[in-house]
């Protein structure tokens, strides 16, 4: 049995008993073997969650989706069901800082990360060379306040054209609108420079400086049209002193930022994060 | 529903194709509706393991279980079954340094850590009081060349007369026999005060100090007859500098060994903890 | 030459040439040996910060403090110096949950904290018997609205009568007035529990969980009249995940809390704490 | 007055009064301002260290010594004195794994670690493309059992060559003769792949593995005729769990590698290392 018999499933549905059962059912019709199993149900929403990894000695999608459908599509669920092999594809949006962007390249390079990376846009022509060494197109979109919606069609025209999962942005400075983060809804993925919900918007490293903080930090999180509010994916911090100046703390924070962010993109890659409301429930 | 039809299963059992739909049909069966599993199979041993936690309308806890060994008997496995609210049986035994059995009873007194101590045991009569405000009787029993077989069956003894699950060596200065150790083998959690494998054996502190490390560390581990060899459970480490003398370390030590020390017991109070071979799996 | 002879000086002034030799030349003319000493200049405000451990054979503490001034006090400094075994004071006040004083109790007891506790005072009654426990006077003083000016009086005669140097809040749920905060300004350590900036306010833990945040985290700082705004000492985080309820999320926190406030109140203790506006130089 | 009047001073000599004086005047002398400055006397073996930065209006380094040297050589120090901006010379050595490489790189390239790096060593010809993007020299120098000496030989020129300060082990996967150790110390900065002393040798992710920890380290140290026993300068560490293969800890030890080796690479680079026997005092 190859690796392209491999499936990854999850499901989102409102609890009730036997789903397991449902599912495991449709596993053995298959003659599936589970190779990782994670369940878990908000008590709050009621939201039973499942993200399940198995082998199968059939190779069809289509024919194993047929199958789990049968059992459970009266569940009403939220479901995906892919092979392991056919990677998540993810277009990176990037500015100027450099450090996320060479850091999901580097892990994608030496198949740490498994996705696919078929474009790269940036509203700078700065990290072309970067691209060029990773031989992924790389669109140069600039942006100022006149084209500033024509633009953002174009990235949607591209995230169409390259068949796009998830859009990383990867230290990108622009602000997206509400009806571009409306329509990707659970498919942009930010890092912002702070422990969230501390320091909000602009300059997040000056101000904790000023504020005096002894840990700075870093968020991945979904994009919404509420700037900084979205559903936290991942977050980590570094220790940092009086003696460190915003220069320090840019510079910290760049190792920071690029770990949360890294992580988050692989948990989205295989599948771990499922959206409830305003929270996420990771299968780590 | 109360609490006391909440169960915990695990079932540890070479892996196979339907273990999982196995056990969903016998919750099935008992109205049984699944709030947490998590599932692992061991790629290397081929081990499959498994902890459910789920609620049934059936409170008798026998009725539950054969219904579960009707289903899965033939697999071979080692299952436990029990309701939730009967809590794990824990014995302290401990020695003069009392941080950890403070933390322990602290734990308990405020209902963290689901787990009855009915007793504790010191080769010393310092803690005493200690055990005196949380009202557990506490055993003295003096350990010297001469006697140390004899207490040693006196805690085995107590051991059956307090129905107990689980030793919890709480900085207890004691080596316990081969003997011991294998007829507890699996149910006797230690703290050590290193970040094992470094550091086994005697002061390890002095030790940490004299080699310049930058983290120091505790581990806790199931006791095997090999010192200090035993499979891991939990570790956690500090950061220290040049700067720590032999004795900040050890100040430092005692807040990494009883996080450390209290995580790990609650696990086991839990049922989170297979063992497999010379490796743990924690399902946290 | 014993304890009482080790000196601990801390000096804040505006940053000039020579600073240091002027110090340095004042241990000289004492004969004293620096045991340990630590400098910062904040270059945006200009200020002068250092600390210096020594020990001298003059065993006189005016002694030494007409030399050191002769030779620093041109330069407008504030100053403390005193015998490192001349302990600092500490109040502790408190409410209903227990575990930071129980950890500030049993550090102080064990000889970790260099602090002396002479009183402890409460809202609640709840705390007597572990007061009682270490034989540190408790004064219980319920609060209300008509009242809470009267028993801010009190307190402030407590701290009169006691002399004592520094207010630990651990888990004090009344909000102290503005009069109160200034007069006290430097002199009252708070420990928050969450990572400030993010949840000021009532009930971080479950605004922590509605958030989904991956890290949860406590600061203590020194109270001013602007809540939870005051400079930050010290802080810490644990990692958390969407398993965990409102409810777990106070119990990790706890240990959390525990730590961060004793390690502040230790920096008190050790006077390596010197405020420069909103922020802290901590010489750890 | 700019950059160039910066100076970075370390002093290592037996402990006595009076030595900060000394220092202090020498400064005063040459109208010097500290700016920062740290001292430990470490009390095992007496040994006391400092290292201060400070700008002086004297730009020329001759002239600054001889005022240093004259106040302090009667103390017998080990004394290095330089300009800040006259950076220290690291050549890096490097085999397949490229990770730490490109990080130096990284850091280097964008002014984070104040140090040159005029020369790229490898016995192995893949990371030439890494060295040639940043126009960075690189030697080729395959090793076998018959020419080992001899390469080794040639190292020992290019380090003469290139006026190289410190040796950095950046995953280079052969051992260096005692005599080249010895020559070298406190030169040769390795990073060992695992929380030292624990899994010392041959394929630390392996055994870390069976042994089943549940936290992975790196430890960055000096390196000394005594394999992973040399002087540790920093170490981390990061979490993992049952599930984690031994190529996943592989995975995650590359970052906390990365991060460990270039912080203690900075640490060097910033004369904050002063290595007393077998520990480091680091003026972090």
């Amino acid at each position: 049995m190859n690796d392209s018999n491999r499936y990854i499933l999850t499901i989102k549905c409102p609890d009730r008993a036997g789903i397991i059962h449902r599912v495991a059912g449709a596993l053995l019709e298959v003659d599936g073997n589970v190779l990782e199993q994670a369940q878990f149900t908000d008590e709050d929403s009621g939201v039973f969650c499942m993200r399940t990894k198995f082998e199968s000695p059939v190779a069809d999608l289509d024919a194993v989706r047929t199958v789990v459908n049968s059992r459970v599509m009266s569940l009403g669920p939220e479901l995906t069901l892919r092979h392991e092999a056919e990677h998540r594809r993810a277009m990176i949006l990037v500015s100027k800082h450099d450090h996320c962007l060479l850091d999901l390249l580097y892990r994608f390079g030496n198949g740490e990360l498994p996705i696919d990376i078929p474009v790269i846009v940036s509203n700078h022509d700065h990290c072309r060379e970067i691209a060029d060494r990773y031989r992924v197109p790389y669109f140069y979109l600039p942006v100022n306040p006149d084209n500033k919606a024509a633009q953002e069609a174009r990235v949607l025209e591209l995230i169409e054209e390259y068949s796009i999962d998830v859009v990383v942005l990867a230290r990108y400075m622009q602000v997206l609108s509400s009806d571009f983060c409306e329509k990707m809804a659970g498919r942009v993925i930010n890092i912002h420079h702070s422990f969230l919900p501390g320091f909000k918007g602009a300059r997040p490293y000056q101000r904790a400086h000023e504020r005096g903080v002894k840990l700075i930090g870093a968020t991945a999180h979904f994009v919404t049209g509420d700037l900084d509010e979205g559903p936290i994916i991942e977050q980590s911090v570094e220790r940092v002193n009086h003696a460190h100046t915003t220069a320090d703390l840019v510079e910290i924070g760049r190792d920071v930022e690029r770990v949360v962010l890294s992580r988050a993109v692989r948990l989205f890659a295989e599948d771990r994060i499922i959206l409830t409301g305003q929270r996420t429930v990771v299968f780590a």
